[in-house]
């Protein structure tokens, strides 16, 4: 255990997700010094959850960094989190008596944009699960998209596999095209027809996305209803990155997990736009606690 | 109260449903004595609900028909359920220890096909929340469709819902072309953008069924995107029809709550083929009751 320098502070940042929540604590300078995760932290989902979460994985990180507990509260914290531009959703986590010297609150949105490009005014599409696109410039941020499952998210994977099923339920009634989705989806979730309604019915959106490879499988193998989807998707996610870049931010990145796929169905204008993402979201997270700090100071 | 001639039976007609259960007890000669609701009966969203539902339709009918609870067991019943075509459900349906004389038991589909011509032989597209296609032949059931929500069931009020929901986020982020579906579902919802999602996440198909007769409304005064939703979800259940009228049925017919606006948007030669329904579902359980009960004597 290295010795924790009297009244120094350290900082830590928070990429809070659904499904997990990723912590890394760093020093003045920005070093980073260890890291750790915990459970779900989407506030949207549970507040109770998310705080909860939020504190497991600040004293995870601690202990990887090898700082003794006592530093928890010497901690500038920068948090990313979902859901927090509702401004009641806020209010709620800002209120929360933290164990932390601070904490600095914004949306995981802002955080990942920080993270991939070192800097403030840049720009994000993220294509995981859902779909989002996001831009700082002037100290204020918009958005496009990101409305979610079943009805918005055009281009994510959730929507891939969405549109997957649809086929392959028309061509099961001889009333859409045959398309190879149906044995690559029968393979994956044993099922057809009837049998996949049963397997999906009331499924989550992360259920939907895992169909998502097997319609790049398909539309590299030339199927013509995995490339009209994959093009429909990949139009949405070029029409959404003109928008960002019409608003003229420093870099723009694709990042998620269907980014790297993604990016050859992509016009090649906006993919030439692309700027390859720096750092994670955590980056950013750290980077936001330090600025917050910073400003503060200052103020 | 009518005295009931000793050890005559009555035939009671069941027709479950997700948010109601209907039932007609008719005399020997199939005059409608009476009938009655009670609660939800559809066996895919519980079985022990269902059972009490037809027990209390039951009970109600024969109070309504002015006849004695003693004739509980002298019903021939006739029941329609969604989800009995699945040989589980079947099961624990039949081997309930009913109160009444006998219980034969069909799916919703053929009660409501059986009632719609008053002969086996027939078929129908039913298009309310969802929408399914039926056709009996020669002893035999053939289904088309009916997925369900969100990835099949095109051409259902739930359906044209969620594309108008998709089209007006869509638009509010400039990504898609303007609608009138916009303000009408404004109104309606008293809510935009991001408001639409907060008051839509989760909800049930019956909830984005309310939002059709926008659609139509929209459609018929001309809005493109309206249009192109009605145009879609018409050319679906066109399609249906025509492999439906392949069977050679000796009737088909367009039931349930979209049916009467839908028909103008059909194929011509699809909308000149329909006949009109002779009775409800209702009339169905009972027509099954009746046939099944002479089947026995014969047997």
């Amino acid at each position: 255990m290295v010795s924790a320098p009297a009244n120094e502070h350290y900082y830590l940042g928070i990429d809070g997700g659904g499904s997990k929540c990723k912590a890394s604590v760093a020093d003045v300078e920005g070093r980073v010094l260890g890291s750790a995760l915990a459970g779900p932290a989407n506030p949207l989902h549970g507040v109770e959850q998310t705080l909860h979460s939020i504190e497991s994985a600040a004293r995870r990180a601690l202990k990887d960094a090898g700082l003794p507990e006592t530093v928890l509260n010497r901690l500038v914290v920068g948090a990313g989190l979902a859901g927090v531009n509702l401004p009641s959703l806020y209010k709620v986590i800002s209120d929360w008596p933290h164990p932390f010297a601070s904490l600095h609150l914004t949306t995981d949105l802002r955080i990942a944009c920080l993270g991939a490009h070192h800097r403030d005014d840049g720009a994000v599409i993220v294509t995981g699960t859902g779909s989002c696109g996001y831009v700082r410039t002037d100290g204020k941020d918009h958005l496009i998209g990101g409305h979610g499952f079943p009805y918005g998210d055009q281009g994510s994977g959730a929507w891939m596999g969405l549109e997957a099923i649809k086929a392959v339920l028309l061509a099961s009634d001889d009333l859409g095209p045959d398309t190879v989705l149906t044995e690559s989806i029968a393979d994956l979730l044993q099922a057809r027809g009837l049998g996949i309604v049963e397997r999906m019915s009331g499924r989550a959106s992360s259920e939907y996305a895992k169909l998502a490879p097997l319609v790049f499988s398909a539309a590299e193998s030339g199927d013509p209803v995995a490339l009209r989807i994959l093009t429909d998707g990949a139009a949405y996610i070029s029409a959404m990155a003109r928008k960002l870049l019409a608003y003229q931010p420093a870099r723009l990145a694709l990042i998620g997990g269907m980014a790297e796929r993604l990016i050859p169905w992509l016009e090649p204008e906006v993919a030439k736009a692309l700027s390859v993402p720096m750092g994670p979201p955590e980056d950013g997270a750290l980077l936001f606690a330090r600025k917050q700090h910073e400003l503060a100071q200052t103020a």
